[in-house]
């Protein structure tokens, strides 16, 4: 079922937002609270840009419960970031491997995903066939989430983002109806190209896995002006969850159903998201 | 925290307790009810005897959750016996890795554990060496739990099994007292040697982990004479477990506080459980 | 690159080909010696029928390299059977993954490669796409080998085993031709339904992985009459291999370029093997 | 048997040393040329310093062969380093398990090992009762070069690092001769607190495991003066190898039997080593 987080803004050591808070994405390997069950033990990955580093992320996944691998609790202690992806899996019946552990990367560009395609495999056949052939030969893994994110790549995701992941999910719906399936698409998907960050909450039952954001740093300096990690942080940072890490009352914020939310330098984007008819 | 399960009787497949029942251990591996937590994912060991095999039971062990090994699952459909133990874990602190999983093995002997020796840095060195020094070498893990088995071994497990266990439970509660370390030992076991099945259950605090054992089958036919598979299963057929598997009521009676079961053709025997000086 | 093995014959346990000969096929996964390479050391996979079981084999499969992994020693020693088939991986671009192990397994059916499509991911797309839609939800792995038997399940596999094999290789040559690529098919292939077992040897450039079968046992035992082992197998056993095991001078006879052999119950059959168009 | 390199100097990123070179440390995980076997396949890891960073290192280390392990690929391509250690394995009958992997850690300093303890299960209960009981239970796995590690710590690594190693050394000659094993101690070493970093190359047999350092800077500047990566590099960059990783002619020396390089800021040392009576 999966959980996820996505941070954009001053760079911060990533055991910041994976170990340190009081309901930690590790913490939600084990308790989730919002998710479809408690447990995310099918693997976890993480995928960061380094400041002055090259422009595709490092890509770190591993098979193992996030809870207990050590390199992970490693590496959040020594890697440094400024835009970073972390997800920890409940597979929904695809095996558990590293092929199959997101984020996905594309050239500079991380997908992650939280849900699924119900009935999967009735479809993967001709979903696997809308993938662009010249794409198709780098998808490695077996998981639906990493197939929709091929679909997006090849519906424009490099040029037309929001309207490329609609697309992909106009495309799946469609499928579903061809094929008598209900409520086909569950999701929660976060993606960035390394300056801008997206996050999406769509299902087709309009009642979509749990997706927050952090509330805007200008408006939480107000509220808690003597806390000095705020005034260390960019105006622009923000932090997108699957459920909140805990921390301050107020600090986070429903992503809309049926929406999306778009963090860049400069002034965000929150809006709609309707999937589009191929 | 951990949970097991042990088996003696007619052979069954493996997967007859660990995957069918509607609490099975792996069920448990996820949503454990009686332990201390819910998730027993660090890992998981199966140790079997087979009729007309070799003396020494063959172990199988893995490091990832025990709910997603496919290999755990295909054995469990191939694997028959008619005495085996299995484990799952959820690490009290020392590494996840196959040498720490259980069930441990001995020459002929199987053995595993629930619970921990309570702050067991500190006694680990003296505990250690208090092991047999032709023993030391054949400890290749860093549990607790493994030293337990060679401290019993030391005190003569192949001749007087349960005064053996009562020894090294002895042993550890004086080290206990000497580091003024309160309640040291925690700890449900159970322990074979491929013909009689041993379970311990017993904890300094006298609050110790949970312990069932089934309840005997003459009964249960007498409780449910229409149920074909009480018919078929010998009457010496017994399963103990750390939580109930589910099934029928009236099926499992707890294992009673500083006591010990012991499971072997003929009448089996229940006992107190006193850890003796050393 | 891989080797593998595969018997047929009176239940022995794994041990015995896996571990025990001068050239065992753990030693070949250090040190094979008419491969590609010396080191098979991404994966391996075994799956063995059972006599008196299920007619679906079992299978074990772990990404490590053979000659480290205890659990797999720990089965070789405890399982026995008629009828087996074991793999050790060196892969040729694929991930390393459980389910990028061989054998595969469909129903009954067991399958295992050694070679390669060559420039796979130029194919990848046009061949998957001619697996039977019914078939392709069950491909779960990324492998040029695993693509293989679904396209020979596509053809009829199950109703004339050879001829789907030899259409299968057919598809492959012709869509090689399209895309411009030189020899596509190296391959040495062995697949049994649990009672029969067939071994292919076939390139496109004729200069096939190498392959041996041993020497029919009443032959062996006119060559070694004081030989205990050559007593007590079956007229029928046979061993077909990657490379010989050792053991025995005139023990191991190449199988033909080109040829497939089929081993069963009574007499075998030896036999051309040509690519049909399709 | 083990390979490893170490690395101090101006920072570059891990992969120039770990894929980069002709003869990489990768290379030596499936074709080592100077060892006891040319697999090294059995465990990996590195530990590297940042500058700017923590006092203590970073530690990655996985169990798997490190020509496969694609984390490490990514972070060799991610991380930059002035001081690193790394190490591939191939054991010498300790388990293969993350807490066995080199280097080790302890506060700020690394340690590796190539070599052997010999009949090391006879030595085994004897060296662990000298290690000091305060660092006792920081020992995490179970291999002799752990060991040595910490019994280097117990003679006063942090204050006298040489004399420490050498009466390490000295203590298990001696607990060989106790135990009538010849010929003990077979090392190379590496150790390093995050300034200085030294070798060793010693064994009671006086034919030790292979070592090379890189010539001095100034020198191969001199030899070839057009080569820019020189230019780059400080005159104080030194590489300790156990073989070269291939490259120009003459950049590597072999560092002698029975002795010890100091690499550190400004002017290194070289000096004899002797174990110490204890």
């Amino acid at each position: 079922m999966c959980r996820w987080l996505a941070y954009s803004g001053t760079p911060i050591l990533l055991e910041e937002l994976l170990y340190k808070p009081e309901h930690s994405l590790i913490d939600q390997s084990m308790h989730a609270r919002l998710g479809v069950g408690t447990t995310n033990g099918d693997g976890f990955g993480v995928g960061w840009y380094t400041p002055n580093g090259a422009a595709e992320p490092t890509l770190f996944r591993g098979t193992g419960p996030a809870w207990g691998d050590e390199n992970l609790r490693e590496l959040a202690h020594s890697v440094r970031s400024g835009l970073f992806l972390a997800h920890i899996r409940a597979s929904t019946g695809t095996p558990v491997q590293q092929t199959n552990c997101h984020p996905f990367r594309h050239g500079r560009w991380l997908w992650l995903h939280n849900g699924r395609i119900r009935e999967y495999s009735k479809l993967k056949r001709t979903l696997a066939m809308s993938v662009d052939p010249e794409l198709y030969p780098d998808i490695r893994g077996s998981t639906d989430s990493e197939l929709m994110f091929y679909l997006a790549l090849t519906y424009g995701l490099e040029t037309d983002p929001v309207s490329a992941v609609e697309h992909m999910v106009g495309l799946i719906e469609e499928a579903g109806r061809r094929h008598g399936i209900e409520n086909p698409v569950q999701m929660t998907v976060a993606m960035t190209d390394g300056e801008r960050l997206w996050a999406f909450r769509y299902s087709t039952e309009h009642n979509s896995r749990s997706l927050y954001c952090s509330t805007a740093v200008d408006t939480l300096r107000t509220m808690y002006p003597d806390n000095p990690v705020l005034q260390q942080v960019s105006d622009e940072t923000r932090i997108v969850v699957s459920e909140p890490l805990g921390g301050l009352v107020g600090a986070w914020q429903p992503v809309a159903e049926s929406s999306y939310e778009l963090v860049k330098p400069g002034v965000g984007v929150v809006g709609p998201f309707q999937p589009a008819p191929c």
